[in-house]
C-alpha cells in the first residue's frame, strides 16, 4: 500500500480526539526526559501503531525511567502528514511513519522505504546496516534536522484485488486501479486509469465498481479489510513494494544530546523491532493467507509472465527518471542499483535458488 | 556447516588460553552481576564469535553498569561443547551456540536451529516468535535447566565445494564429502562417504584429493577459508542448511530471578542481534560472491533437478524418523511441519513469487 489516504482518514478522525487532548506540560527537569512520538497511523493499528507504540514502550521501560516515550496516533498531536516537519521543528521528539511519504520534500526518500521492483525486506536492511544506505539516509536526513532508523518491514506485499480477472497487457487499458505512489506512476504508463481514493472509500468503491482493482498490504491487513466479500480474484506478485519498511525518525539535536549508552537503547530497541514486527508480518501473513484460501474460497492468480516483464521496464525507467531528478538522488540511486544487481545474483544462489529446489516434486514428511 | 569440527579445533586451541587465565572471582555483591558468557566460537570469529561479544556488550552497557557479561571463546571457561552443561548447571550463565549440537541430549533441539529443506531464516523466525517455536523451545530447554533466545541467522548456505563436477544421482556413489549432522545423514543414505573432519584437516583434506567435496557456510565464510584456491566449483543450493540460526542462552534459574526490565532488557539485545547479523550475513556473502565469482574465477553449479529430488524426497523420510523419535519431538515436528507447509504455500505467492519476476528478462534502470 500507500498509506496516504488510510493516514488521511485517520488525520481527520483524530480531529477531535487533538481537540479534547491537553497538550502535555514541557518536561520538567531533574534529568527525566519526556519524548513525544508522533505516528502517520492510528494507535493500535496492527503492524503498524503497535509497532510504534511498542518501541515507545521498550524505551521507557529500558531506560529506568530516566526518559518517558508518549505515543500520539495520527491527527491527535499533529495531522498524521505533520510528523516530519514537527519533529524536525522539534515539536514532537520521534514520529513513526514511512520515509516514501516525504518524496515531495525529497525524491531520495523513495529509496529508504520500498520501490517497485526493489529490494526484498531482508535485502533491505543488509543493504541500509551494510551498504551504505544508513550513511546515505543519514546525510539527507540531517537536512531536515532528523535523525533515522529503520523499525520493520511488512514483507512483499500482494498485487490486489480485482473485480475480474485480467490476463493480457491490453486488459489494463482504462482500468480504474486504487494504487498511490511510484506503483500506480509504472500502471499509469501502462495505460491504467490510476485513481486514489481516501481509505474509507477504498471497500464502498470497489463493491460498487467505481474502480477495478485495489491494492492495500498483504494478507494480515487485506483479510481484515473484508475485500474477499467484494471479489475472489487477488493477484500476486506485489512488484510495486517488494519489501516496506516503516522508519522511526528522531530529532537530530536531541539525538546528537544524548549520551552513548542512551544512543545505544534506541538503536538496540529500533533493531529489536525491526526483527520482531517482520517476523509478526510473516507469520500473521501466512495465517491469513491460508484463512482468505481455504475459508473464503479466494482465487490466487499470478500476474502473466508479459504483464510483468513490461511493468518492470516501465518500472525501470521510471526509477531512472527519478535517480535523475538530483546530483544527491542520483548518489543514492547508483548505490541502491549497484546494491540490488548484487543482490538479485546473491538470491538466486542463496534463498531464492532453496526456496525454488524446495518446489520440485518430492514428498517431504 | 555442522560446527562441531570448527568449535573442536577451536577448543583444542583454546586449551593453553583456559590454562593461563584465572577464572574470575565470583560476583561481589551491591547488587553487582557478573555473568559469564561462554561461546562455542573463537572470540572475533567472525559472524558467530562477534555477534556473542556484541550481546555481552550491549547486555553490560544497557544496564547502566548493574550487569557486567564477560565473555569467552570456546574451551577457555569449558570445552566448546561443554557451554549446555554448564549453563544448565550455574558453572557459565550463558552460552552462544547452536541448538543442533544438543541433539545426542534430544533429537528436537535439530529443529530449533536448521534441517535439510526445512525453513529459511526469516520463515524460522517467524514460526519462533509467532507460531508456536519458542515456547516448545522454552518446554524443552527448561529440562535442562536453561531458557533460549534465537541470535541470528547465517542465511542460507551454499551447497559446498567439489572438485570435480557432478551432474547426476549415480556421482555420489563412493563420493567422499565433508557434511556433519543431519545433512550428512541424508547424503549418506544416497551413497555418498559422508566423512567428519576436525576443522583444520578440511582444507588440506579437499586439497590432497582425500575428501572429493566439502560444504562450510557461505561465501563470507568460504572465501575467508580458500576453498576456491583448491577448486573452482562451487554448489548450491544449500539444502541441507537453508536458515541456520546461532541461540544464545541462559541458566533458567538466573533467567526467572531477573525483574521484568532486565528480561525485558535481555529479550531486546537478543532481537536486535537477530537482525543485524542476519543483515551483516546477508550483506557480506553477497559482497564475498561476488569476489569469489570475479576476482577468483569461481565457478556456480546448480545441482541437477533429479538430484534435489532425491535428496528432497530422503531429507523428509530422514525427518520423519527423527519426528518419530518421542512424543515431545513429535509435537515440535508437527508444529514445524504445519508452519512449513504454510510458508511455502506463503512464499510462492509473496517474496519468492516477487524474486522469481524480478528475474524475467526486461532491463531495469
Amino acid at each position: 500500500m500507500k498509506r496516504r489516504n488510510f493516514v488521511k482518514g485517520a488525520a481527520t478522525a483524530g480531529v477531535a480526539a487533538a481537540a479534547a487532548s491537553a497538550l502535555p506540560a514541557p518536561a520538567i527537569s531533574q534529568g527525566l526526559k519526556q519524548w513525544k512520538l508522533a505516528m502517520s497511523w492510528p494507535l493500535n493499528s496492527p503492524g503498524l501503531g503497535t509497532s510504534g507504540q511498542r518501541i515507545a514502550k521498550r524505551i521507557s521501560q529500558l531506560s529506568g525511567g530516566k526518559i518517558t516515550v508518549k505515543v500520539y496516533g495520527g491527527g491527535e498531536l499533529v495531522p498524521a502528514f505533520g510528523v516530519f516537519d514537527a519533529v524536525g521543528a522539534g515539536d514532537a521528539d520521534m514520529y513513526h511513519s514511512a520515509e516514501y511519504y516525504w518524496q515531495g520534500k525529497h525524491k531520495a526518500f523513495n529509496y529508504f522505504t520500498a520501490v517497485p521492483y526493489g529490494l526484498t525486506g531482508t535485502e533491505h536492511a543488509a543493504w541500509m546496516n551494510y551498504g551504505g544506505g544508513q550513511e546515505l539516509w543519514d546525510e539527507l536526513s540531517a537536512q531536515f534536522g532528523l535523525k533515522g532508523f529503520l523499525a520493520s518491514s511488512t514483507g512483499t506485499q500482494m498485487g490486489g484485488w480485482y473485480r475480474k480477472p485480467i490476463d493480457k497487457l491490453d486488459d489494463f487499458k482504462g482500468l480504474k486501479f486504487r494504487m498511490p505512489g511510484i506503483g500506480g506512476e509504472v500502471l499509469r504508463a501502462l495505460g491504467v486509469t490510476v485513481v486514489n481514493l481516501p481509505v474509507a472509500e477504498i471497500y464502498p468503491a470497489l463493491a460498487s465498481g467505481a474502480i477495478d482493482a485495489a491494492e492495500w498490504v498483504g494478507p494480515w491487513h487485506d483479510l481484515a479489510f473484508g475485500f474477499h466479500k467484494i471479489t475472489k480474484h487477488y493477484y500476486y506478485p506485489g512488484f510495486h513494494e517488494p519489501g516496506t519498511t516503516s522508519s522511526c525518525v528522531m530529532n537530530k539535536k536531541l539525538w546528537d544530546s544524548l549520551t552513548k549508552d542512551e544512543q545505544l537503547l534506541v538503536k538496540t530497541v529500533m533493531e529489536a523491532e525491526s526483527y520482531i514486527q517482520f517476523a509478526e508480518f510473516n507469520a500473521r501473513n501466512l495465517g491469513s493467507l491460508n484463512v482468505l484460501l481455504n475459508k473464503h474460497g479466494v482465487k490466487l492468480h499470478q500476474y502473466p509472465q508479459d504483464m510483468l516483464i513490461n511493468i518492470g521496464k516501465v518500472a525501470g525507467t521510471v526509477m531512472n527518471e527519478i535517480g535523475n531528478t538530483d546530483a544527491f538522488t542520483k548518489r543514492v540511486h547508483e548505490s541502491f542499483m549497484t546494491y540490488r544487481k548484487q543482490a538479485i545474483a546473491w538470491a538466486k544462489i542463496g534463498e531464492q535458488g532453496y526456496m525454488n529446489a524446495r518446489l520440485l516434486p518430492f514428498k517431504y514428511g
